[in-house]
């Protein structure tokens, strides 16, 4: 019943992470590890080893860098009970000077993040990585603006030139229908004959786990989730929706409800992602969601003519 | 590009008043009834024509009952744009003494809502209230525990019997991927040759957009949506969403965005509808929300493994 070739990455930490600078405290990273871990999901991201001239230290959390030795202070000891730790690197926002050989290292796989513009720069940090030793997959984000010829050379670049596992459908907007995961879907596995395809969708419309789901349906074996949704804006697909419609044995769900309840819930009363119509605004227009976050986070938050004007008006 | 025969029913209030036992100011109906309407949706449900001697007044509000001059009181005056005027009447709690002629009420639609084993039941309120004039739909409840040979033998008997305009696939449970809506969908229209069929779905496992997304894809043309998904536990498809999604050029969403904004939002702040890990738990298993909505209303709500243990230990 369940396709065992399935692989599911819980990215709470990293993708959450969009919300605050990185900033979570080392007890919460710890226990989202090791609930991850315990509940059978095949990568834990930790973060960004992303690169100190791009971001500053002051501003920024270690989870936007994941220095090893913070690594080793969140992991060490933690049964993984085969969970593998991964790490991403933004193609534009990162170097490969920062990345050592991986037997130096606890992590195990390096997702690299790119837009279609910046492939060459992401198949440099992606064959860097495998040279080092690392599991690879890369990451096509804002995938709604492309399909085009470019994207086609793109995909056609990593096939021929990359040992990436995997390359990602990334809904960077929350915009897509399902009709449209179905396309993409189908694109990738046409160029990508020796590499799984991997969705990673938002939830601007309430569509995140649905779109995971029409990805499976369509082939793809790499699956992203964060716990509850955690994430920039609306959110993710919530790693606990997803564990719940996969029927493989081998997936618990308790260790991520612990968690929830002991860290997550905390993180929602703070933060406030998930599903709120200046989202779903910028979602069905295929814009990128800082205006609407910038706008929750003002004072006329709950003015949604106002925003959907501000649309309107300056962005037609 | 859209679809002209698809007829959106806004159910804010009727649906909604499964949360507050029907228990609207006549301001905020009347502000989502002027709304609904102006915004281009089809029909506009505003609650229950159910029986009293199934539902004490002093419990429960206006709208379990909708009295005609309660609806003449919200309704009067607004200009209707098209909109027309729905309640509701559960085949099982509801008499068609109820229902006066057509000519001396402000209604427009009957929708009859059942469970396959009380279709009788509904097929008789249901030709009851076209031969006084209305238009009338059926709708199939808790569609996740039914697909085998009492759902068909009734959809028969529906189509045979009954001039309803649309038989609808009501997701009760929150328990439905898109296959087993396509499923559903397909079985409807192979039965119902002289009528269309609708989608009511409810948001446990954040499908319920989702869903009627797919319902329409597979030919559904009565789409029910409530305001910003107002409804018992994790609520419905929101009609913001829907119609951003219909490409229907008669739609706008102003008026909805300034509905939400002024009484919608408020009703979130006290009610606190929308996605929450118990809600997942029970829509995963197929059970009715009602034990999860306990528990939500409970001092442990945060203590997710709590539930899920009592779920495995008492419900398997």
């Amino acid at each position: 019943m369940y396709r065992p070739e399935i692989k599911v990455v819980d990215c709470t930490i990293r993708d959450g992470g969009l919300t605050n600078n990185s900033n979570f405290d080392a007890e919460t990273v710890r226990a989202v590890f090791k609930a991850a871990c315990a509940s059978g999901v095949d990568y834990v991201e930790l973060g960004y080893r992303n690169s100190r001239e791009m971001f500053d230290e002051n501003e920024y959390g270690p989870w936007r860098f994941c220095d090893e030795d913070q690594l080793k202070a969140v992991t060490d000891g933690v049964d993984r009970q085969g969970a593998k730790l991964a790490v991403m690197m933004d193609a534009h926002k990162s170097s490969v000077e920062d990345l050592a050989p991986r037997d130096e290292s606890v992590v195990d796989m390096i997702r690299v993040a790119t837009y279609v513009k910046d492939v060459d720069k992401a198949i440099h940090i992606a064959k860097d990585a495998h040279a080092k030793g690392y599991e690879t997959t890369l990451n096509i984000m804002a995938i709604s603006n492309e399909g085009g010829m470019f994207l086609n050379e793109a995909l056609q670049q990593i096939e021929e030139e990359t040992n990436a596992l995997a390359v990602y459908v990334v809904d960077s907007f929350g915009a897509l229908y399902s009709e449209e995961v179905h396309f993409y879907v189908e694109t990738f596995r046409m160029y990508l004959k020796t590499k799984e395809v991997g969705v990673h969708m938002h939830n601007n419309q309430q569509l995140a786990f649905a779109n995971t789901v029409e990805g499976i349906i369509k082939g793809a074996n790499y699956l992203d989730g964060t716990l509850y949704g955690l994430g920039r804006g609306a959110g993710n697909c919530p790693t606990e929706l997803l564990l719940g419609f996969l029927k493989n044995p081998k997936f618990d769900l308790l260790p991520l409800l612990e968690v929830i309840s002991k860290h997550i819930l905390q993180l929602q009363r703070a933060i406030d992602w998930g599903y709120h119509v200046p989202y779903l605004l910028t979602g069905v227009r295929n814009m990128h969601p800082q205006i609407a976050i910038e706008w929750m986070n003002s004072p006329r938050k709950d003015d949604l003519p106002a925003f959907y004007k501000k649309l309107e008006v300056e962005f037609e």
